[in-house]
């Protein structure tokens, strides 16, 4: 296990909390605040409208850009910050159809989270010609990648089961069929190690606020192969990704750097968070993450079969094809969840049945796995899930 | 003069500042650093995940977006918040070109702000179809609505002028040609009165960090005219936009309500920041607003035209067709704009010699146009701006 590995003392978790949720929102590493009273009262408050040169706003996108792309195995220069994974997964997905236009398959699968799935309708609908959204299930991917597909969409670590996919392989597959590829790394970056770069795929897009813990809506960020960012077009052409935004020129004319994927005026104060989150990750090495992801959850896997029968693995048991993330199907999941999290416990809930578990080696360790199955054990045993107060509600991302 | 007029004590302002740049970013309401820090410590640090629950940040979109419906005369449920004003643009013209399957122009005009023009020029792009931007002197728009028109898109107030478009009028021309009207309201919201629901106009859209003052990169609104709420497509159809995005369906089917605009996960602690920062507004009438606004721009206009003939208005001399702002234009105007930033009067410069400055009611005052106008008069008197110190950089909207 890494020297450096747990970083507790970055991160401010409440008293008595054991946070296996941070695949859906990461905690608050103790650096944000202060960084955020700085850019709000010294540089909003005091700078004004001068901040936007003076503090440095302008190149924040592309600066913290190139933070993720140190996380994610890419170069500097081929990530740039910005919107929500939605509108960039358009962006991407819009550049990606463009570079094939003789061909008319979208080609995803049904662990792909559903919003990725939504955007391609969304855009399919926007060009109003005959493409087809080709959605099969994750085993059959290979299989489904033929000469009719312009683009292969897939998010790597599935959200529900964290089954996770060969990126290198199905980019290889992708290619050789002569379609473009396009990952979606939402439960990727900062929990599993990611090779964008000698993956060779053509784009990538990810959010911050789940492993990256930037906070709650932190901005997303969008990879583009170094060799195509001149010629990748942004379809959201904002002024932001113009080669000269502030000439005001009547035409589009787009940067010829990542920046072309940029759009409308950045989140400042959310950027500044992120930024300030990022910290957390100086000197991590992420296959010692990985490492100690894997061994966390071997234990939780363990420890749960063995003392909570009730409770059906739906994640791959082989730790090479699992992200950072163990989910367990229980017909009583809701309930049990809410239980849990009345506990301390703090996983969460996606329906039907799946009661879903991070596990993030900067914040947690072996001890806290086992706290975590005590209480769970517990939950069972005595069937506490069976209490009127946990039946109620919905659950979020 | 409105008896509430101005509210200088909700805002931070500078000791020695006078801030006529409220048109580009608003400045820090005071109420915000607190609520910031109530979101970022309380809620996501302590509620962790549940905070989407408990501190209702799942409704706020919709929440915020009534406030802003009630400053621009729409009624509560036809505006939601998020992403920024170029994807709102992306997002409202693509639903107005699916309402005119059979008409191929969109026009606009030179004085739309470029990123509206460009992300048309996106849009097009991505639709690959026999589409025209349709890019027309200001004062000829309306000779050329015409029933080629798909839809017309303005922007009210114009960015470097101040020119306003008669919204009404156009939009009932606009009606008549069988058109769609998109107004973009970035410099009319929180600085004229608009009447949104009475113009009948089918979209609006609009930013929140000028008049708005909800900080760097606060998030953008969309308007949609209550009637067509039900079939508006959304193009960018993100999860939040579904009708029960916790269901994590496979196909989109959107909500029937305005949350079908909204697209990903949003941007919590800046959404946060607006709202704190929209209390100001509690009471405003915005014809009181209106009227003291022209005031301080009327003694502008003459006090800068007796006292630096240098300078040639470069708005409309009739206030009933300006906005909120006055441009003046001045050969020199980059570095006098930087020779007065220097003494504390912060305005700013539009190429190619366009210095602009707004007047925002609820933080200024007669005494503080007079101040500003002395200050520019010794600096054209004695050629201040010569200095070579005032010569270099860019600036920034």
């Amino acid at each position: 296990m890494s020297q450096s590995l747990p970083r507790k003392d970055l991160f401010s978790i409440p008293e008595g909390v054991i946070y296996l949720d941070g695949n859906s929102l990461g905690p608050l590493p103790k650096a944000v605040p202060a960084r955020i009273a700085e850019v709000v009262n010294e540089q909003w408050g005091e700078q004004l409208i001068r901040a936007w040169n003076e503090s440095g706003w302008m190149e924040q996108p592309g600066r913290v850009g190139d933070r993720i792309a140190a996380l994610v195995g890419a170069p500097a220069g081929s990530v740039v910050m910005g919107d929500t994974l939605s509108i960039k997964v358009f962006q991407a997905l819009a550049a990606s159809v463009k570079m094939r236009p003789e061909r008319r398959v979208i080609l995803s699968d049904n662990g792909n989270f559903p919003s990725d799935l939504y955007v391609a309708e969304g855009l399919i609908d926007t060009i109003g010609k005959d493409y087809e959204l080709r959605v099969v299930d994750p085993e059959a991917v290979e299989q489904a990648i033929d000469e009719t597909v312009a683009v292969v969409m897939l998010t790597q670590v599935d959200y529900r089961s964290g089954r996770m996919h060969d990126m290198a392989r199905i980019t290889r597959l992708t290619h050789e069929a002569g379609a473009v590829s396009l990952w979606d790394l939402a439960h990727s970056a900062g929990a599993v190690p990611v090779e964008l770069a000698s993956s060779g795929c053509e784009f990538a897009v990810g959010c911050t606020y789940k492993y990256l813990n930037g906070g709650p809506g932190s901005p997303a960020f969008i990879y583009v192969r170094p060799d195509l960012i001149e010629t990748a077009q942004p379809a959201l052409s904002g002024w932001m990704g113009h080669d000269s935004p502030f000439a005001f020129e009547q035409g589009y004319r787009p940067a010829t750097s990542i920046e072309r994927m940029r759009v409308g005026t950045p989140p400042v104060i959310q950027m500044s968070a992120l930024e300030a989150a990022l910290d957390v990750w100086n000197d991590v090495d992420m296959n010692d993450l990985r490492a100690t992801s894997v061994a966390l959850s071997e234990r939780f896997i363990a420890e749960v079969e063995r003392r909570c029968p009730a409770l059906v693995l739906a994640s791959p048991r082989d730790a090479t094809i699992r992200g950072s993330q163990v989910s367990f199907a229980f017909e009583h999941g809701y309930a049990a969840m809410q239980a849990l999290i009345a506990k301390g416990v703090i996983g969460d809930f996606r329906a039907p049945n799946i009661m879903r578990f991070g596990f993030t080696p900067l914040y947690l360790d072996e001890a806290d796995v086992v706290a975590a199955v005590d209480i769970l054990q517990d939950i069972l045993d005595n069937k506490r899930w069976a209490d009127p107060a946990f039946q109620v509600a919905q659950s979020v991302t």
